[in-house]
Order: structure tokens, then sequence, then C-alpha cells
């Protein structure tokens, strides 16, 4: 039994800072509003509805998440954050189609005080967007200043012991780290010269990570994975954690995935597509924003099937993946996958998996335990990247040195694990060869 | 580190006999065959094809599992069986339909050389089968002795080191443990008396165990979940494992079921059908064998979504199972899956999975495996329940005070880390906390 | 050009009767409320939204069906019927959960003021069924006497000038004609004397043709194909139509086959599985009601792809039919389909379908259409088996010399002749020769 | 009862001449020798395997196809051709990879003596094609004059009566009809100035007509449809048909939406998505190839489901085809079709589609059914469009002034009806009022 880690306890307000308010975002502050009236229970979510087991399996001890490890609780949180559009919540929340009305009225109230601050908007990382409640500065740096203001202020104004931003804007356009991304120096003096090269994502993330607080990217934006943030992070001893939440079909692929190759079955194609027909359907209509999202997705098969040390197996998949913006379906989003495998002497199976599933319901819950896991791992004094949160990424930040982690049974076995680690109880490696010892002693003497 | 254990090595040949030599088993035999001559592959087996991690994941250390362990290589196998048909493995294997032609006449020589020895049989037992190659003795003492012979002969005819049994045998009707079935005592007793509730897969159990070789049991019939061969088993320190070859259907929602429970979202029900039109199919179109398979199917769901834990996400799953016999897919299955669920503040989502698979060919490599696996557990003198093996079972086999475990991810790591317990390795837990650390303490300091 | 048949006008109230007022009727009644009050469309219905092609194609005239023969409006309609429980359609509608609550809310005190009389049940023909809105006497005799004061009680009160009764009640248990139903003579004196094979459902099929009522059999029961009640339909000269509304997969069978026998495509089986989660799914888990349904489905592909005609192609179809209750899925149903098909020298090919609809939505454009139809019908002095209805029902009527139509296409064909028929319209065969003939003189010449 | 044609016995030899000798033209061989010589059933082909239904249903008169019109038989059909690789058939059969070795091994001699004589090729007009067979001249006159010559030679060489020519190659990039296009005169003139708009396809069309040899287009090139080739098949009386044979997954809309239009369904979207793995697959993998066949496969829904007569149900249709080529599955080819539907009260509904088919064995039957049509439109003496012909087309040619007819049952009605109205036999209309009038007269009087 290892010692525990000193952790502070979750005292006061935690506010939780959304850039980007649209779907996501109020799916989740109005699923926190609702469960705390009792209107809603707050499923998907690890934190809120997750057990854990400890100890031995004979002990029978699998209590909460929440009960185990010292979590701000929905109580304690309030929402702030900034959207190009000036919607509060409960119009944001009506427009998105995502909740029945009758549940968005139930806790209007409560939606309509919550209303977004300025954006920091470039139309050229978000060619299909056009806002209106934007900052109209130029000047990066200046536009650096407001952000920290803005956080100042919200901290002050709602009397917030600690924040963590979560980003649940849109998917910016492709672009790759450059000598501007590689030094936290360089990076400063970018937003000094307005480096075109700056993406608005990182300019939030780097406001909140100069003001010590946690940072989660949930699109798959390049923002975080830039060493000039990760030395930013390691500097102001803030966690950050990214990128691009894993929702509907990527989930399932990393569900899968590990099945295939947990009984050796070897694979020859992989074709998904995705159908889903709102907003962010429609930002990836734009071909350099969709190629953002396809590099994100592209590798988590490579991640799983190793084709270079079981080339007879994966070592020649085609894995193709398509999203087709489809507006019939409004919010709700459906994968089809058609998965080529092959078994014993090379012959061939197929499976196929239509999942018709909701974006922004799978996406809030994943903002809720990341807010929550942040502001755990800030008190924890976990700093810079959080490879323990990997569960909820499509392509999880790890070292440079290390393979990110794909396979979403080792993610849950890593999260579990640095629960474990953290609060001094013995890991779980499901051995359990000393059950049976003592019991062939019993019988056979 | 640990230290390993010792484990004598694998010399010398390594039969395996095979109580039902239809299309499982043949795809079996053939598939080792034409894999030692290179006309094949054996893909899904972790014992030929699989890597394990070793040690950290900086040190890159992937062996396949065969370099890793001491097991019995390919060609060291030598085949044998009991079957109520006559034909030998070529005809047998032209019958199952499993395998194409070209490929069967290729090591036709090798597999008319495999021919039945006579078998136990009770029609009572499998009501829709009707064989000729049956041992006439109608006293249960004088087959298990007619039984045991046939182990020693195979054993010495074939200058055969060790034995192992892997039952590929049609499924039993169902039937509950009787006191006949309580004590080795009793067990004995009941052979003595011809008790009725003795099956023929029990017996070839019992002989196997007597004379201290493995035995695996691939249906889901009652066999060795009885005391009375638990005793036996420790008694002549033989490893045993079941029950029930985790094939189509069932593999893959212990793939997904995991999945949903990582997740933490809701399950409303779960509806199972299956087509198959092989003898499969045709003896589980008798009501009476049909439950048997049922009740192995059923508990899957439960061992993995429990209820008990999370009522408000897993309390009351409809869950169905529908076996459907459809000649027009011969040895082919099919699966289809709707799985209603639900997420964030109870959003209903659903999941379809169509798995086109073959039965024989996701059997075979769990023959393979158990053989190598049950071979490497009797010279590591592990006896009775090889609770690592449950990887290979629809309902794996545990002490009594334990609940199994039917999540596959699980499963692999007990099995894995089990691997590497035997040998002396670190195990793995993904924590990986250590590669942080250090990286912190560079950067900061 | 033929001359039209003498057609009375549809003045005045339509009165539509509906033994039993579960899910269906209730969506239908409240389905055309609202449309009267433009809340929907009554979307289904080929009387208020489909067009008919008349004369040439160049002639471009494709009016709406409503506007083209003698219908009743929606306006002109009135509801009434009788149930075993003593719901009013309010508050049946909102136990059935088809609609949303905000539409049952809006037509509230229309669809309160639609009250059930006392049913006449006999617990035999529906085993899990169990109401307390029965008629007492026991005696069948009075029983029909009830049920005609019943109607004429109707007409009166609610100053109707024609009715037509629509069956909306449960599936009966399967049973087959006997003497009793030979002839309307031996039916009545079986109705004095108590005969036990006289079901309900007979019952409510003589008293309406008795008054004259045109009848429409929804369900699969044996009832109208009987020859004394096409003797009384005749006698009477009322139109009568079943039986067993054509919804979900039935319908989509009977779309596809069409489509294989078309194009000549071989079928080596069919397998259909349906899981549904309403009151008709309880009443089909009993096996005697299910197999009532399971008859009237069968024959559906026989009648399509013709073995005796093409043997090579259909002779040995596996066709195999399950229906499952799966309560997650409410009125909502949904088929899996599986069709084994093959082609060009015998290769094997595959189609699956999942229908995802819902029961009640599909039957209660049904349910109008057929009170509509059959009303002109009688209007049209068309007397007894209306086969160019056949085009709503899994087991169509037909005279015993004919082979009944299932193809789906054929019958909307016989359904549209036979309007344009009686309106004198010319009959479309889709022949069009005469369009070319002339060009190639112009071109040539 | 009309008065028959005139048809010319179908004496000699039928030569089939088939540009393009690839998977489809080498299965449509294969299929035919093998069935000439009973290893093979040329299911699929509505000449050899379909049924005809004359008279009244009381008759039961169903003749196969071929034995009610006078078509040649395949023992008089010989084969040629053109393509822009040497391989003979045996060789191009083996590397399409459609039909199993031993088939094609078992007719091995037929297949090697029917060699390719040199194409005319394009570069410009299949971007991804590469061929070294190919005719040397760069004069388009030229060019002409040596199809023209080859033509002739092979009815000599062959001995045959008659010819009919199936075009099989690739789709050709997108272009429009031009002036050089307008008229003969003008397309001529424009053979002689080497116009670059003249397509390869073209040429061959040109050749065949201007010989009086029936041509068919089996890809979705602009081609037969142009004025210029139009007027030639009238000046030669020769028949001309097209285009883009209707297989997989426009075959299965073409059988669906008509369903749904019969029902009175509305669509708000259909999403297809198609992947295949053979050549025509690669080809399509060029945007400018892939813009041909997007444009002859969207049309199909319009045809049917049609927005301006019936706007509230299907004015508004999501209509989105893709095309994805996906190696892994070869010749095979996989449709996924979604279809979102709405019915009474606008309730919506899903219809998902997975139809596992084989490109060229659909295919193989049409090229045989249209060789056999086309020969006996020309001794019936019908030139030009044959509209009747419409059943084997993506995109059928008709008049100007007509709308296609997309509805394969409407084309199978037309193409039937045509042959009973060639065969002076009556048309059938489906009516049927005449068995029931006087049935209605005996009982009642």
């Amino acid at each position: 039994m290892q010692n525990s880690r000193t952790i502070s306890a979750p005292t006061g307000k935690l506010g939780v800072l959304l850039p980007g308010m649209g779907a996501v975002a109020t799916t989740f502050a109005a699923g926190v509003i609702a469960s705390r009236k009792g209107l809603a229970h707050p499923t998907g979510s690890l934190t809120q509805t997750a057990n854990i087991r400890l100890g031995k399996r004979t002990e029978h001890r699998s209590p909460k998440i929440r009960d185990f490890v010292p979590l701000a609780s929905l109580d304690q949180l309030v929402f702030g954050g900034w959207d190009i559009y000036s919607d509060n919540m409960y119009q944001a929340a009506l427009k998105a189609g995502v909740l029945e009305r009758s549940m968005v009225e139930s806790i209007r109230e409560e939606l309509e005080n919550i209303t977004p601050m300025k954006a920091v908007f470039d139309k050229r990382y978000a060619k299909n967007l056009e806002g209106e409640n934007v900052k109209t500065h130029s000047e990066k740096w200046a536009l650096i200043e407001e952000l920290l203001t803005d956080i100042e202020n919200f901290k002050n104004t709602n009397g917030c012991d600690r924040l963590v931003m979560v980003w649940c804007g849109s998917t910016e356009i492709y672009h790759e780290a450059q000598e501007v991304h590689s030094s936290l120096a360089k990076f400063e003096e970018g937003l000094r010269t307005n480096d075109p090269d700056i993406a608005p994502s990182m300019m939030y993330a780097y406001a909140a990570l100069k003001s010590g607080v946690p940072f989660a990217m949930g699109a798959p934006n390049l923002c975080l994975d830039i060493p000039a943030l990760e030395e930013l992070a390691l500097l102001t001893n803030t966690p950050i954690a990214g990128k691009d939440f894993k929702t509907g079909q990527t989930l399932m692929k990393t569900i899968v995935a590990p099945g295939l190759r947990a009984r050796a079955l070897g694979v020859r194609g992989w074709f998904s597509t995705n159908i889903l027909g709102n907003r962010d359907g429609l930002v990836l209509d734009a071909p350099e924003n969709f190629k953002t999202k396809e590099v994100s997705k592209g590798n988590v098969l490579d991640g799983i099937l190793n084709g270079e040390q079981n080339p007879e197996l994966w070592g020649d998949i085609h894995h193709k993946v398509r999203i087709e913006y489809y507006p019939p379906l409004g919010d709700n989003k459906e994968g089809w996958d058609n998965i080529d495998i092959f078994g014993w002497m090379g012959y061939q199976m197929q499976i196929k998996i239509n999942f018709l599933c909701r974006d922004s319901i799978l996406a809030a819950p994943i903002v809720l335990d990341l807010a929550l896991f942040l502001d755990l791992a800030k008190r924890a004094e976990l700093a810079g990247i959080q490879e323990w949160l990997s569960f909820y990424w499509k392509a999880p930040q790890t070292l440079p040195e290390l393979e990110p982690i794909h396979d979403l049974f080792k993610q849950l076995e890593k999260l579990e694990n640095t629960l474990r680690y953290l609060m001094g109880e013995e890991l779980i490696t499901n051995l359990g060869m000393d059950y049976y010892q003592s019991v062939e002693e019993d019988i056979r003497y």
C-alpha cells in the first residue's frame, strides 16, 4: 500500500470557463443545473456515476469515484465563457436543439444568467463561421490582456475559489507547428508581433495557463501540443489535457479495435462514414477544417493495431474515414463502420456497426469530468500533460518519447490506477493468483 | 521484479485429444497442419501470433508470446479423439464445409490418418444427433475403463510425452448439479451405479483427469463445474478450464459492454439474434439443448454491467438472446445486436452490430491456445481451475466465492499478467506516473 | 374511354366505428382531428396526399386522389367504437404513448368526447388481455342484438348519414374455419346455440354487415374470410376488406421481394426478426396468438416469388419470421431482415434491412383510407370482397379461385386503375409506344 | 387483342461486340459459355429465366420470356470486342477476380479464343487508365474507318448474321453536349476536324450505328444522348439504348423509393454511400470521372419522388451519394443507405439498407438481355430510343418531351407490356373487376 499524495480540499466555488458556448457547452451546463435540481441524471460522467473497485475482489469495495477522491461537487460549479454570438445560454440551448424544449424551460432562469463575453475570433481559422460578439482589438497582445482581465473579473465577480477552462468551440483549420510555437519566449514574441500562426485557441490557452488555470482542448486544434504552452504549464504548475473529445465513432473504434487486437484477429480494412447535421458538421464541410479532424481521427487505429509489430495481421489496413454534413440528422450523428477482418488460416469475416448517437450528449459529461479532474490534478500538484486523462481524447497528449495510448480499456485502467495511486490504494493488475494458491493448499493438504 | 516459477521444458510430443471431431476439431487440426507446411497462418491464436509488452514503454520490449513462455511448438502436436461418426478428419472436414476444398486436398494424407475412436454417447443428452461409431457397453464404469485405455493407448502408440484434452463436441441438454456431482466419492459411486445424471462429457473429463491429462470444456455443458471433478483435478495436480468457447456474438458482447461500462453509459435493452446453419445450429434447435446455451450466454452482461452496484444505469436491462437455425448460412454465422443505451440526462441512443462471422474459424485458434496453455499450466504445476484462461470462455469457471470476469480486456490483462508473473516479469498496471515525474523535475528545476 | 359508374355523392356525416380503441385507433382519430385544425399533416394516407396520373404523360394531369374521386372529407368524419377498457380517447392516447403529450393536449377536448361502448370479449381468444368494459350477456345472440343497437344508436345520436367499421383490436388466437362458418344459415344457427368457434371479431362483422355497414379487418383474425360473412356481405350489398394491416416489415417485404423478382434474382433464404414493445407485442407473446400472425405473414413471399413457376430461383427459400416482445422500444418497432440472394452463375449476395418504424404511425393512415374507400365502394355499389384494396393488407382477401396479389406495386396499380375505371378514365399500362411512333415518322420522312 | 408486329426470325449467328473487355464483359461471356455447357445458370437474366403472365389470371399462362418472343438463343452468340489491354478473355477473367478460378479453367479454351481488337483510347477521358493495345492513328476520321473495318471483319470472319454492340468500358470524364453534338452533319464535320469534344465512346457508337448495329451504353458517358447519334439511329433504322447499367445501390433505390411513394411516406433525406474495390472504383476515384457517375445517379430519386407535385412529402429531400474506392472489397461492392422518412402527423422513421453485392455479377445478365432485346428490336423494326428498356438503366433515355421513368416496377410493366404488344397479347392493367362482377351476379340472383 503506497502513501497517498497530499491533496488540498475542494472548498469554495469552482468556475468553469468555456470558450465556445454552443451545443456542447449549453448541454453541459444545462445538465449540471438540471442534475442539481433533481430533474435529470448526469449519466455518462465517471465522476458522478462510476464506481471504482478497490482492494481484493473478496473485499467487495467499489465506492463511487466521487466518494473516493476529493472532487468539487456539482453544487460548487459556476459557468462562464466566450462566444462569437451574443446569445445567452437559454437562447443558445434552444438554437442548438439538443435538449427538449420543456427541459430547457424548466431551468430557463439559470441559463439566461449565463451570457458570453466577447470572443477572440479570426475568420481565417473558421471559414464557415461569422459572428458579431467579438473583441475588436487587432493586436494579439492586447487581446491577451483582455482575456486575462476577463478571467480575473469572472473569478472575482462570481467569488470563485478556483477556475478551470474547457474549450468547447469549433475546429480550426489545419496548420502545423512552426518556429514561433517552439518555446515560450518565441511564442510571447509572436504575440507581440501579431504572428499569424498563433491561432485563437492558443490565445485562450495562454491566458488560462498564465493565470494558473487548467486548460482542456475539446477540438482537434493545434493548441496545447506545442512546446511553448507545455513549458508555460510546467512553469505555472498548471495541468493541461487534450485533445479532441472522444465521442461517437472514434469512441466505438477504440472499443472494438482493442477487441480485435485482444483476439489476434487480422484487419484488412476499416471504412468509417459519419453523417451529422449540426454546426460542427457545417464547419467540417470546409476542407481545411475537415483535415484537422481527419488527422486527429486517423491515428487511432495505428496506435491500437500495431502493424510494425505484427505485419501479418495489421500491416496493410485500408483505413478510410469520411464525415458528411447531412442536415436531416440535426444534432444526432450516425456512424457506419464496415470492418473487414480475417481469422484462422486467413478466412474473412465482417463487422458492421451502426451507431445512432448524439454528439453533445456524449460530449457534455466529458466536459464535466475534465473540469473536475483537472481541478483535482491542480490541487494534487500534478502539472503539465495529464496522460491519465487520455481516456477522454481522440488524440491524447503524451511526452514526445511515448506513444499515445488509444485503447479505451488501457486508458480507463490508467485513469483508475492513477486515482488509486493518488489515494494510496493498491494498484489493480487483475492477476489474482493469490485467491487460488490458498485454495489449492486447503484442498490438497 | 518477482521470481519466476520453475517450469519444466516442453520436450517431446504433445498429444491433443478431441472428444467431438466435427467442424471445430477438423478446422483446428487442418490449420495446425497447414501452418506447419507454410500453407496457412494461424491467425487468431494468441500463442502463435500475439505479442506481449514487457517492462516500461520506453524499453520497447514486446516479444511474441511463444518466444516468451516455454510452449510446445506446432511441430510437436499430434491429434486424436472420439466421434460418433467414423469419418476420418479428411472426410469430416469436407462434410463440415468450413475450409475450401483445395486446402483440404493439400493436406489430405495427414487428415486421413486421424481417425476417431468409438465415442461414449447417450441420446438423452443430444436429441437431434444419431451416430454409429459408439461404444457398446451400457455400464458407465466399463465405459470409463475403455476411455482410460483409449488415452493410454493413444499416448503409447504415438510416443507422446504429454497429453491434453479439449472437448469439441456438441451441447448437451440442460441439467443442474445433483447430489451425485457433489464430491468425488459420490461421483465414482454414481459411475458404478450408472447414475443417469452423469453426462457423457463428464465421463471424458473424469478419464482425462484421472490420467492427469488437462481438460477443457468447449461447449456449455455442465461438466467441469461440479465439485467432484474440481476435487479430482486438484488430487491429480491437473489443470482444468471452461466453459463454452467465446466466439461470435458473445465475444462481441464482451468487447462492447465493457466499452459502455467504461463510459458510464446506461443500457435499457440488448437484443441479440443469431442465425446459423451448421450442425451446432441443428443441435440447438432442440429446446433442451438451447437452454444450456442460453444460460451460458445470459450471464455475460450482468457480470459486466453490474445492476446492483449501479441501478440507475444498469438496473433494468432487457436482455434477450435468440439463436435461430437457418441453413442458408452453413458454417457462417451472423449476429445482429440492437443495443438501447442512454447518456447525459437520459437521452437515448442505439448501437446496431451485424457480425458476419464463421463459427469454426473463430473457435479453432481457441482450441490451439487452450491445448498449449493447459500444457504450460501442467508443467508450471498450476492445478485445478485456471481462471487466467477466462479470456476464452463464455462462462469462465472460478472459485465459488468469486464472480467470474467477463470483460474481455480484464480477462486479457489477467492472462498477460499471469504470463509475466510466471516468467518473473513486472506486472503492467498502465499507471505510468514515473515517466512524468522525472520530466517535471527536469524542466522545472 | 370507358363510362364511369354512377356514384352517389358523399353528403352528410360519415361515422367511423372502431372495435378496439387503443394505440392505432387513437392515433388515427387524433391525426384526423389535428389535420382538421391544421396542427398536423395526414402523411401516409393515399386518399389525402397521393396524386394519380391520368391520361398520357404529355397531358401532365396528376390530381390528388381526393380531388378525383368523390370521397367524404375529413370534416365529415365522426368517431366511435368499443373497447374492453373504459378510457376515453384522450386517456387511451396518453397510455399508448405514440403521440407527443403536447399534441394530445392540444386536441384534448375532442378526444375526451370519444368514449368506448362496452365490448364483446371472450378471454379464450386473447389470453394476455383483461378488461372491465365488457358486455355481460353470455348468449351470443343477445350480444349481437346489443351490437346492432349500439350501431343504430351511434348513427342516430351523431346524425350520421352513413357508417363504416374498421377493426383496430387485437389478434385473436389461431383457429381454422369450421362447419359453422360455411354458410350464413349455419352461422346464424351457431349464434343462437352459442357455438364457441364464433370469435368476437366475427360478431362485430356480422352486426356491421347485417346493418349494411362496410367492414374492414385490421388484425390477422379469421373473420371476414368465411363463406358465411361473404354471403351476408353480398346479400346486404356491403363491401368488405381484409385482412391484417400491412405496416412495417411485411410492407418492406412486399416492396423488396417484387424488386428481386423483377430482376430475376434467386433467393436462398429470408430471415426476418421483429422487435416491438407495445400491447400488440404483449398479445403476440402468447403462442396461440402469434400463430395467427405467423400464418398471415408467411404467405407473402410465396405469392411474389413463385417457386412452382421458377424452381431454380425460388424453389427452396428458407423463410423464417420471428416477432419478439422487447419493451424498451415501446410503440416503436424494428425489423431486421437478412436476405440471401444469388445472381448470375449462382454467385451469392446479401441484403440487410433495418427498418426503424412506428407501428401505429404506419397503421393510422390505412384506417383512414379504408374508411373512405369502403364508403366510396358502398356508394359505387361494389359489394363483397374489395380486391382492389389488397394494397393495405398482409393477407388480401380474394375469390377462392384467385391467388391473392402481394406485390405492392401490382396492388397499387390495381387500386389506381380501379379508381380510373370508376371515373371513366383510361387505364394506364405504361406501354407508351405511341409517343415514339409519331416521332420516328416525323424524323424519318 | 391486338395484332402482333411482324418480326423476322433470329436465324444464324448473333455477334456481340463489347468495347471494354474487363470484369463485366468477361463475366458476361464466361456465364453464357458456362450456361451453354450446363456448368452454370444464367440467373438474373430476364430473357433466360423470367416468366411473363399472359391473359387472365385464371388462364394460368406464364411462359418463359424466351419461349414467348423470338430471341436468339445462347448457342447462337459469338463474342468479340476492343480493349486497351491485350489480354484475352481467359487472362482478363483471372485478373478481374470475379469468378472462381476453377470455373474459369473449365472454359479456358473458349475464353482464350476471344481476344480484343486494338482500342480507340484518349487519356483525357479516363485519367487513371493506361493501356498498350490502342489504335495509333491520331485522326478521328481514320479511327472511325478502322472501327468500321473491325466491325465488318468480325462479322465476316465469324459468319455472323447480325451484330449488336454493348459498351462495357469505363466511365469517361464529365462533359456536356456542345454544338458539335447537335446534329449528325456537325458531328461528322467534327470527326473530320478532330474535335476534342467527341469522346471515344461516341466513336464506337457512331461506327455501330453507321453499320446498322444496335448500340447500348453501359457506362454513364455522354454518348447516345446527343441529337447527332439519335438522328443517325433513325436514319439507319437502328435501335439504341442507354445509359449506365442499373446494378447495386441504384437498383435498390429504384425498388425502395417506389415503395415509399406508393405508401405516400415523406422523405427528409437519403444518404447513400458505396464502397468498392475494383477497376471501376479506381477510375471513379478521379473527380472528373466521378462527376459523370454522380449526375447519372442523382436524378433517380427526383424522378420517383416528385417534389413539385407533392412538396409536403418530397419537396426538401437531402439526397447525398458517395462512392468510395476501398480495395479490400475487390469486385464486391457494398452500398449502405440511410433513409430518413416521415409518416402520419410527421412522425419520423428510418430505413437502413446494407447491400452486399457484386458488381459484375449484377451487370453481366443485363449485357445479355440488352444484346438479345436490341436484336429483337432491330428485327421488329423498332428504331432509335428504346424506352421500353428503361428497366436496365440508371439514366434511361427518352424523347426530350418525356420524363424518364425510374420506378423499377413501371419499367418492368413497360417492358412486359411491350413484349405483349409486339406479340399481339392483351396488355395487363391489374384491374380485374371482371372476376368479381360475374360472381356477384351468381350469388345475388
